[in-house]
């Protein structure tokens, strides 16, 4: 058993899931008390191991033997719960710690989320935890079940019921309360679990360990998360790792996400970013999959317990009743998957069979036929799980019902057994007359949804995971950039005050980054020596830490035509500047070469506290804001996951040479991002935010042009 | 009974859901087929009227005696139901007609579906129930129930089980197979319905009549349609606006929105617009609430059937349990709703009662308090109905169950009987844990919901559709700008060309639509002494109705600066033209004024066979169709809806000042949407498509002007 805060060992949690003993410290003769719950569910339930109730108040607690104390219990039992009031969690933790028992759940509330006095006492049991090596699930939680091992320990609704169907669904979730109830929805209707677990405010354990654990045990296929956020984010891309190696699917149901806070970002990219985008890229990089509600979990565990994956987007559509059909190709495309047309021999095999009021294209309509033609629907899907050009395939039964859906359902599942492919059913007889073909399905393990909807969408998912899964595979074998820029760090390193444009310029240039042309000119006569350098017209800005906004303290003049104009420019400017901030320190004016046409994107970073840094490429111009049409990804990047995410954007057809424009120097930005993910690891421990407001991207071959940069470091936020 | 296509008169179709008496044309004795279905599935439903089947081959069909002819029957019913060939039901009807029977449903394939000899099938029909007034139903459908009167008119699943639950949804739908499938989940989930109708190829009685029969059907409460497309769209502003009088709101399904057709349009407008973007306006503009799955078409029945409707989108949202309001204060925001602060008193007489590890401010946390202080909910709760600033409230329950449970709804029902403010509530016990209390708030109308996410969804519909009866009750009083422009109208009607730029600004002109000065030179002369007029800098563009792209033939000159450059240009204009189009008639260059700075926007006029005339505004430049920020109206507006439609741009926000920009001329831009509108009214026969692209919006106080304008008439498509 490890320190479950080590990162190199992660803690076996089986014998959390499934102790050999478990000793319950508080535990109540009084079921109806929280603290009376557990013994009382954890019998109830069919607990197999030794139960030690331990309390110097009683003998017995439902009619097990009480013990005074933990130093009392006659072995070391795997896990203690402790139910007693916060105050004496301490006590009780050290007592656990001096017996070696390696797990404990902490079920008491007053910790945390009452404010600084209960943080401080969260903080002592933290420690008192990593100095026994004890791996704390809470405090503040309803505890876990174990379902596949009949252990109940908690106390709720949740643990007060039946027990629950076993499976392998295993699920952690932030909310107790919320969470057991999506839990209940879930197994009413039809899921299996494996092991669940509240982990309430997390002082040792965290919803990160407990996916990783997932990975790793061999009964969970399927991973569910309800999430408000998690303290140990930058962890997610490696957990993310292990569950797609592991072939796991991870449904995170992720919320809190409207009130993102109201931090004050100097950058673009913290503006356009924030807490929800960066999960939004960790999800995205590692293929774990959103669920916005109990019926897509529900939805989407089922067609995950499949077992197969679909070897890419392509989608046949199969329906006894056209409405269906055209429901269905909506949801699909709407989803990005594809529903395009069969091989030239795959149609005209299935006209041959089709009635004539039928579709033998994709969306392929059998029509009602199938009464008076049984045998239709194995003949055409057995020709269409033939087509090379087919992944999946969707069978639309509305509501199909009585001997004949029998037949049908057992023909899908023999032709299901045959192929890699997978099948899905949409479904919507009445339960009671379509039973016996819905156990069917069931047990072939061909998923069936009440409507193309949620079928569609459920196909969506599966798709998406087996992408990212051959994604992650090429992502493997592609290298890092990485850059060690020793003076660069020294620009940054120990600054309170953000970098003034020339000086954030020359950052991201120490890392390749084209920039303007520039010089720092200190008085006239340097500014007209630079601008005939550089050759007219010039740019000139005035260039002071002091001065955030050059445009509105009159810091800026654009094609500056000749020499005098860029001595009357230089005067003018730093009039203005003293004029806007009087006490500003003036570096100099910036002489840069003037770059026109092109098309505006933002780029840069945002070096999260609890991500690590991530990067980000968005559409410029003024419309930025409005349309936030950005795309971000945790460092470090690959060269694929850079395309990747410029590909994501709206604006990228723009780019790509959309409505008759010339195709944009796609590569040199992809270059730029992987510069800036190079950066961004380098300059990990200095810098906070960084943003190339614009960079221009010129034509196919003419590069990129950094034409404003901002840097702020960590020093303050 | 009137003739169904008048548009003036609508036919009551009391009887046709619940006729006293019904002939059943080629029924049969074998039940298994769909002729033997009808006569089966009415008598096994309880069908209380007279059954009168009908076929010379049978004496009687399920124990009723059977009729030779239509003509012998002893009386006239109120509905025939045609089950013969396609090709007998034109003979078939014509006997229906003679015999004077109002109402018929044809159940035959073999028609509009099928190609082009069925449609001329269809079309004969559609003329022999004309000239008979006989209101028909299909053909190629599935047939009708009378759910409040057990009348079960039609064969299928549907047709086959047992009686459907009564209640206030009225359904119209189709797809007959998709149709009743939904139908068949909705039930089961626990809603009654009062009348459904499946409408196959509808050659008589469309979608839209049966929306507007059911808005004047008393006993029908809410409107359920599930629709591919209506070729009566234009009819759906007049249904809606029925709809809302009568306090009934319509949930619409709408599908087939992918392949919305690859029609080539000349104009932005109609490329950015097309079927979909208008029922979107339709729906938008009578508060019709688009389902996009039965779970919604659930929800939101049950939502409405509550009868309250919220005075605004103001929600206070109660929870025992922290996690479950997280949640349902995202789905709110995200729904448009707003989840503020109660008042400063509410607050502070909550904190009174509610624990302190809870929340007394919006979304509030009652905490699992409620155990030992079961009557702190109910204070709360007093507490927030009574605040004026709380239009409606959701309490989360999660997975509460037992005897508490129960108490908790009889107090729920009580409360909401006394407010006309709407409780919902979301809750996700076992069903079995929870039956009396799920009972007492059904009984209650208090709408439950399994999930934060499904109530939060639910309110939101509610919410939007008072939100529609309030916009429209405003909309009733404004004035609708009305122009007649016979001279206008000249310019465009008869052409099949498109109008050159000048012509097509000529035409909004007279409408009052302010263009750019400019004078049509036939000479380098007359340029010169335009440009004089108008002053220096100008701008030069071809003009000819056989080059639609200016920019691309070299036909466009920006800020020339003075006259020899004028003389220069035309030349170079000219010549460009013409090699560019040799056959090209060029009408001259027109010459106009420089219009700088300013918002580029997009607006114009889409004149749809199916829906009429419609207006447009949407974002310009470069990224218009790439971020196809739009908004779209039927015409004619009033004042409030073209300032909606405005409102609805993302980038609306831009034009209001956002990010320190000037305010532009929005109130302008509101006049050319009702000038246009106006046009669009008056040229309903004449013009196909019009923009102006871009209308430039200039700062406040001094309003807009349209740079470059295209007009198509409707000679050509």
């Amino acid at each position: 058993m490890g320190n479950p805060t080590d990162t190199a060992h992660r803690p076996d949690l089986e014998r959390l899931f499934n102790p050999r003993s478990v000793a319950i410290l508080g535990a109540s003769q009084n079921v109806k008390s929280i603290s009376g719950q557990p013994v009382w569910s954890l019998a109830k339930h069919g607990y197999k191991g030794t139960l030690y109730p331990v309390n110097p108040k009683y003998d017995t607690v439902e009619g097990v033997k009480c013990w005074p104390s933990v130093e009392s219990l006659p072995e070391v039992p795997d896990l203690a719960l402790i139910l007693v009031a916060a105050a004496r969690v301490p006590q009780m933790l050290r007592e656990v710690g001096k017996k070696g028992i390696p797990f404990c759940i902490i079920f008491s509330s007053g910790f945390a989320e009452t404010g600084a006095e209960g943080l401080a006492l969260q903080h002592e049991i933290a420690a008192i935890a990593r100095e026994h090596s004890i791996a704390v699930v809470g405090p503040n939680c309803q505890g876990m079940i174990g379902v596949t091992d009949d252990v109940y320990a908690g106390f709720g609704s949740a643990f007060s019921g039946d027990n629950f169907r076993q499976g392998s669904l295993s699920m952690t979730t932030q909310s107790g309360g919320f969470g057991y109830g999506v839990i209940i929805l879930a197994e009413e209707s039809g899921l299996g679990f494996r092991s669940i677990v509240s982990t309430g405010n997390e002082s040792g354990l965290t919803t990160t360990d407990f996916i990783e654990w997932f990975t790793r045990d061999p009964q969970t296929k399927v991973i569910g998360a309800y999430m408000e956020g998690v303290k140990d984010a930058h962890r997610l891309l490696e957990v993310g790792d292990k569950a797609l190696d592991a072939d796991k699917p991870v449904l995170i149901w992720k919320v809190g996400n409207t009130d993102v806070g109201q931090r004050a970002a100097a950058s673009h990219t913290a503006n356009l970013g924030g807490a929800l985008a960066l999960y939004e890229a960790a999800f995205r990089q590692r293929g774990m999959i959103r669920v916005r509600d109990a019926n897509e979990l529900i939805d989407y565990t089922q067609v995950f317990e499949c077992g197969k994956r679909p070897a890419g987007n392509r989608v046949a559509i199969v329906t006894i009743s056209g409405g269906g059909g055209i429901l269905m190709a909506d949801q699909c495309v709407e989803s990005g998957l594809s529903v395009g047309p069969l091989t030239r021999e795959s149609e005209l095999a299935l006209k041959d069979i089709i009635p004539s009021f039928g579709s033998w294209q994709n969306p392929i309509d059998i029509t009602a036929g199938i009464f008076n033609n049984p045998e239709m629907l194995a003949q055409a899907m057995q020709i269409i799980v033939d087509d090379p050009t087919v992944d999946s395939i969707v069978v639309i039964f509305a509501s199909l019902q009585g001997e004949i859906a029998t037949l049908r359902a057992k023909e899908l599942v023999e032709l299901s057994a045959r192929t890699p492919k997978p099948i899905l059913a949409a479904w919507s007889a009445r339960e009671k007359f379509a039973s016996e073909a819905y156990r069917i399905l069931k047990e072939g393990k061909v998923p069936r949804f009440s409507t193309p909807v949620s079928c569609g969408k459920a196909l969506a998912a599966l798709t998406a995971f087996a992408e990212a899964q051959r994604r992650r595979a090429k992502e493997k074998t592609e290298p890092v950039l990485s850059l060690q820029r020793p003076d660069a760090k020294a620009m940054i390193a120990g600054r309170s005050a953000d970098l003034a444009e020339y000086q954030a310029k020359a950052l991201v240039a120490a890392y390749g980054i084209p920039v303007t042309r520039e010089v720092l000119a200190k008085d006239r006569a340097a500014a007209v020596a630079a601008a005939k350098e550089i050759g007219f017209p010039v740019v000139m800005k005035v260039q002071s830490a002091d001065i955030a906004h050059k445009t509105e303290a009159g810091g800026v003049r654009i094609g500056v035509p000749d020499a005098a104009a860029v001595e009357a420019a230089f005067d003018a400017i730093v009039a203005s500047a003293k004029a806007h901030v009087p006490s500003a320190v003036i570096d100099g004016v910036s002489v840069q070469e003037m770059v026109s046409g092109g098309t505006e994107l933002i780029v840069g970073v945002q070096n999260d506290p609890l991500f690590g840094p991530a990067v980000m490429v968005g559409m410029g111009g003024i419309y930025a804001e409005v349309f936030k049409d950005v795309s971000f990804r945790l460092a470090p990047l690959t060269r694929s996951v850079a395309e990747s995410m410029l590909r994501d954007l709206k604006c990228f057809p723009m780019l790509d040479g959309a409505r008759g424009r010339p195709k944009a120097d796609v590569d040199a930005v992809v270059d730029v991002l992987l510069q800036l993910s190079a950066l961004s690891v380098d300059l990990k421990e200095e810098l906070a935010e960084l943003d190339i407001n614009p960079l221009v991207v010129l034509e196919a071959g003419r590069g990129v042009r950094a034409l404003d940069a901002l840097a702020k470091p960590h020093g303050r936020t």
